[in-house]
């Protein structure tokens, strides 16, 4: 049998995977297989290639799903991260390699053992963030130590932005990839090592607790910590470092005003709001205020440190205005993205734009040093956008990897090891993701 | 067969439930069985009762499930609520009633058509709060009906208290039930509703919206906002309500102190920090604090608005202070929680206090009448709690009219109907459970 790539979803971040692997795969006549629960959306995908197929894919169908799984070679789950286990099920029944660009869950992390003994590779945090960022801060982090360095402090940042061209909102910001992953950014509480100590930032500080990062003519940014950055000392072989921080990067004044719907409590996704429609968005958002507020600008200001810039942003969104609800029902959150959707959407020929910076500290002959390396990716339009071109190259090019035997790598990893940096960052390189020290 | 009721979990809260069981048992001829993970507890609750038997009780292990389940006409379950869903399968497939004092999951509202089918009772928030408030509540309410009248504000509060004189703490506050519950309390967004229109208050600040609540002769108490009172408007047939909330009570400055640690992000159950032993209490606390803070004191007093009296309730738990924590590993609210249980201990000879206070505003004849109720209930000592009295009486007498056949309820219920409050109010007056208007 002749090796093929499954691809289960054709949503936006797939299309550069997919155009990718179009390419690969005609070269080299492997076969390619586009699944999504809609047929039209992966057909539209794979366009008239001779190599490819494109079928509608019910994850939920497992006749369907272990049909396909057992014709490929390489499975890519483009799929939301909760889905991934039942794939990953079916791969380790039919000794079948999985790519994912989520992080790696419990019960993906269980499955290791089982998956180096069926001999097959489930890489996860294979895209940009987590993905690029693993294998570049590694790059980076193998060189330190072969010179004879100590690293002493790691911060990495990575923003998925809008490119300052296309920049017309005060928020400064559009969707680049799943705006529920947006709106529900942080919660819960974030981890990091500073100086030596672990330091915890609950949800509700999350966006007031920032981080100033610079990069050199493309601007100023605010970062906010990711959720557990302790994680990855063990993961960067980095035991004994005494900072470690992983950040979300935004442009100014985007958190402080993102901390106010976080204080009023409008990115809750636990309740339903069943008479949504019945309301204008300026008695939803008075529905989160305390009895008795009538000003409620003043209210923000008074309470939140609101200032003209947060209470403009805020004005922009006419989340403050008698512009009724569309949505039927929904939680504070769904009702707050179906508005956000329409605002900071990203028009036909909008470039967004990715920013990464690694910031590290090293001990060597005696003496502290500094590096940052620096990653802007500018995308196309709506649809060719760097978010989809450096999620989704790095699994395309694994892919490769794996069908051309370039690497024997088994059981559940993430891409911090040199035999898969190495190649994939080279040929990313090559694509246009290109790092630069400042 | 004669009639027997299974009672699942015999920790503290079961031990005023088990007591009036014996005697009621007893008297009757009906068997008791009181099942426990620990034998030797469900020994000491049925002392040497020659118609209760004690039994281990593992509610995973199926078989001993069934058997006893089998053998009972009526079951009540301690367990905490996530378990509740094992037991009602079981009553279902065994067509046996079940009583407990949890919340109504959605799992448990999706049985009530095959309760019907099967001719057997699921009763929910049979306890205290829900249940003595609800059945109380009803009571009046239908009396204002019957009356001509129509209510248009129903504000209903209870508190899990120390009575004053066993009161020697300045957070004038110990446990008289599961710790875990009072510290992860309030977690999510309530809901409720005021003049005509639907309020949130999210986690951040429902230690900060509080309403005074008091009781002549008893003492002043803070009011904060119970998860969902909306759900009660249907329940209690308040449709066209103006206003209805219910709330939980503490003394007055509990609320504004807890809220410190609400905002540091003390009470997070959602990770876990592993070096818990290797730190003090001091260091705890500082790992939530920002980078750079070193006067912490002047850091509460600066961002949280704490008073002299806040201060000094949290300096007296010693959680600014260079004790050990003795917890090997544990989330924040579990570090906490271990620290709590010692600090808030029931000694042997306090006396706890339940106060629960119902208000309603409703219109009669054109006129607008206010009507208050309460109750008020002193516990004796560490174990005969007016907690484990107002949790397990209402449970037990419902036991008894289901036995006795006095109610032909069937299906998933909660105790808002005359033919359920009318008998257990009146069994429970004339075991102190009183109320009475102010």
């Amino acid at each position: 049998m002749s090796q093929s790539i499954l691809v289960i979803g054709a949503g936006k971040s797939s299309s550069s995977l997919i155009s990718y692997l179009l390419g690969f795969c005609e070269t080299n006549s492997y076969k390619l297989i586009v699944g999504d629960l809609s047929e039209e959306l992966a057909k539209s995908r794979v366009k008239d290639s001779n190599i490819a197929e494109a079928i509608r894919f019910d994850i939920n169908d497992s006749e369907v799903r272990s049909h396909y799984i057992q014709q490929s070679t390489v499975v890519i789950s483009m799929l939301p991260a909760f889905m991934h286990p039942i794939v990953a099920k079916d791969c380790l029944k039919y000794k079948k390699h999985l790519v994912t660009a989520s992080y790696i869950s419990e019960e993906i992390q269980q499955m290791h053992e089982d998956a180096i003994k069926k001999g097959i590779l489930i890489m996860g945090e294979m895209g940009l963030d987590p993905g690029i960022d693993h294998m570049s801060a590694m790059k980076i982090i193998d060189d330190i130590k072969k010179k004879g360095g100590q690293i002493k402090s790691f911060k990495s940042f990575t923003g998925g932005l809008i490119a300052p061209e296309s920049d017309n909102n005060p928020w400064h910001y559009k969707f680049s990839w799943n705006p529920r992953n947006v709106v529900l950014a942080g919660q819960g509480t974030a981890s990091y090592l500073l100086n030596g100590k672990k330091r915890y930032i609950p949800y509700q500080r999350l966006f007031s607790e920032l981080e100033s990062v610079g990069l050199n003519e493309v601007g100023e940014f605010d970062g906010y910590a990711n959720r557990d950055s302790l994680h990855y000392i063990e993961k960067y072989n980095l035991e004994g470092i005494d900072t470690i921080l992983r950040g979300t990067l935004r442009y100014g004044g985007y958190c402080q005003a993102w901390n106010i719907f976080v204080q009023l409590g409008l990115t809750d996704d636990s309740f339903v709001i069943d008479d949504a429609d019945r309301l204008t968005y300026l008695e939803f958002i008075k529905s989160f205020l305390p009895s008795g507020v009538s000003d409620i600008v003043g209210y923000l200001i008074n309470n939140f440190g609101a200032t003209k810039e947060i209470i403009n942003k805020i004005e922009w969104l006419e989340i403050l205005s008698d512009r009724r609800i569309k949505l039927e029902r929904g939680t504070p959150a769904q009702i707050l993205q179906h508005l956000l959707e329409e605002k900071w959407k990203l028009e036909q020929y909008d470039k967004d734009m990715i920013v990464m910076q690694h910031q590290f500290e090293y001990d060597i002959e005696g003496q502290r040093k500094s590096h940052i390396s620096n990653l802007v990716v500018k995308g196309e339009n709506q649809v060719d956008t760097a978010m989809a071109k450096t999620v989704g190259l790095p699994m395309g090019i694994l892919a490769k990897l794996i069908l051309k035997r370039k690497t024997n790598l088994r059981g559940v990893q993430i891409p911090v090891m040199s035999e898969v940096y190495e190649p994939v960052l080279s040929e990313l390189d090559g694509l246009g993701v290109k790092f630069f020290s400042s």
